[in-house]
């Protein structure tokens, strides 16, 4: 069973959680292309009506193909539940997110959402968060002075480039990849970044998860949170 | 004497703190077009050599006239001084800025600052913050959940509009005024404001300006204030 096989089972799991009615946002990536295929499936079969909040484009298109009926964030009351993946989840349930450029409209959907799943193949699981590289981003007017403080205060960072072009996000700001290593208080380190002005937002989801579907071998593993 | 009458004063006296050699910020709006013009004259009378680092475009353009080097805030090493005006300022010398659409620039500008200096007429000062009203530029993407969340919170707050259409700030972003009336803690609201995902940047300006000079009648007064 290769990588993307996990992905597919957490993807099909995951969607056993979406009941009739619900407003539900759709996160980003290969994991979470699974579980809108099968929330299609499910549509189809069992005539539900379902409303999709996408965080990417590329999902909002998929979902509209399929059948489902997309809304934006600001068109909603609430959402009841969200599911995504995630780039990295410590022992805590902590996670870092943005390895893609999606984080900031991932976590303000997030943060609107009554519940969030996380699904992921166990490669994504970790006791401390770091290894992963954190993505901040960042406006581009004065990042070159926000990168040399980062710099000095030892966070290792790096622009996010294609080629020698600034890689853009949804809002048109730039990422700035923090290679820390380790990462001793994620609170700490959230509030510190998120307090600078020209940070418009960092990777950090801290106690956001509620329940987590792990792709293992032998089927998916479900994590009660919080 | 007229409320223009006022800035021009305030704007002449303060370029007599911009010495030979210095990397200087200059800010936006009608008191700061005194300070400039006083500088391109000061510029060509005693041949300093002086680098403007605008804070918009249109400062940006008045300088280059007048024959004042402008770079980008990420092209300098170090802003010496960054002179700009306020919207309030309140009786420990803490300001709103932003009623203007360039508050961020210029915030990006002034923590950059080794000084500051706030030129303001007499009426922007008060004893306490919060009749003028607090600019806070937000992600547009999930905008409506977070007017939500501030109205919930008893903030009174106000898309900026013209006519129907959102008015867009440099960063492409969106701004919500708060009314606040009064102000209890200007630190605590900032660091929940900045806290909160979607939001960029907010008006208070804290423990940044170290002299603000107030134009009288009779007059400009020089307030240390740190």
């Amino acid at each position: 069973m290769n990588q993307d096989d996990l992905k597919k089972i957490v993807g099909i799991e995951a969607v056993k959680y979406i009941q009739d009615g619900m407003t539900v946002g759709l996160g980003t990536g290969s994991t979470v292309k699974y579980l809108v295929e099968a929330l299609g499936q499910r549509i189809k079969d069992e005539h539900l009506t379902i409303i999709g909040v996408p965080t990417s484009n590329r999902t909002a298109r998929r979902a509209e193909q399929l059948g489902i009926t997309v809304k934006d964030i600001d068109e909603v009351d609430h959402i009841d539940l969200t599911i995504d993946g995630a780039d990295q989840i410590d022992e805590h349930y902590q996670g870092i997110k943005g390895g893609g450029i999606a984080h900031l409209r991932e976590k303000i959907v997030a943060i609107n959402s009554r519940k969030n799943i996380w699904i992921v193949d166990e490669s994504k699981l970790t006791k401390q968060l770091g290894s992963f590289p954190l993505p901040v981003e960042v406006i581009p007017y004065g990042s070159q002075q926000l990168f040399k403080k980062f710099k000095k205060r030892g966070y290792n960072p790096k622009f996010r480039m294609d080629g020698n072009r600034f890689i853009l996000t949804h809002s048109k700001n730039y990422i700035i990849d923090l290679g820390l290593g380790k990462m001793g208080d994620p609170h700490k380190l959230a509030k510190n970044l998120k307090d600078m002005t020209g940070v418009v937002e960092h990777g950090l989801f801290l106690d956001l998860v509620n329940t987590i579907i792990v792709g293992h071998e032998d089927g998916p593993e479900i994590i009660q949170a919080r």
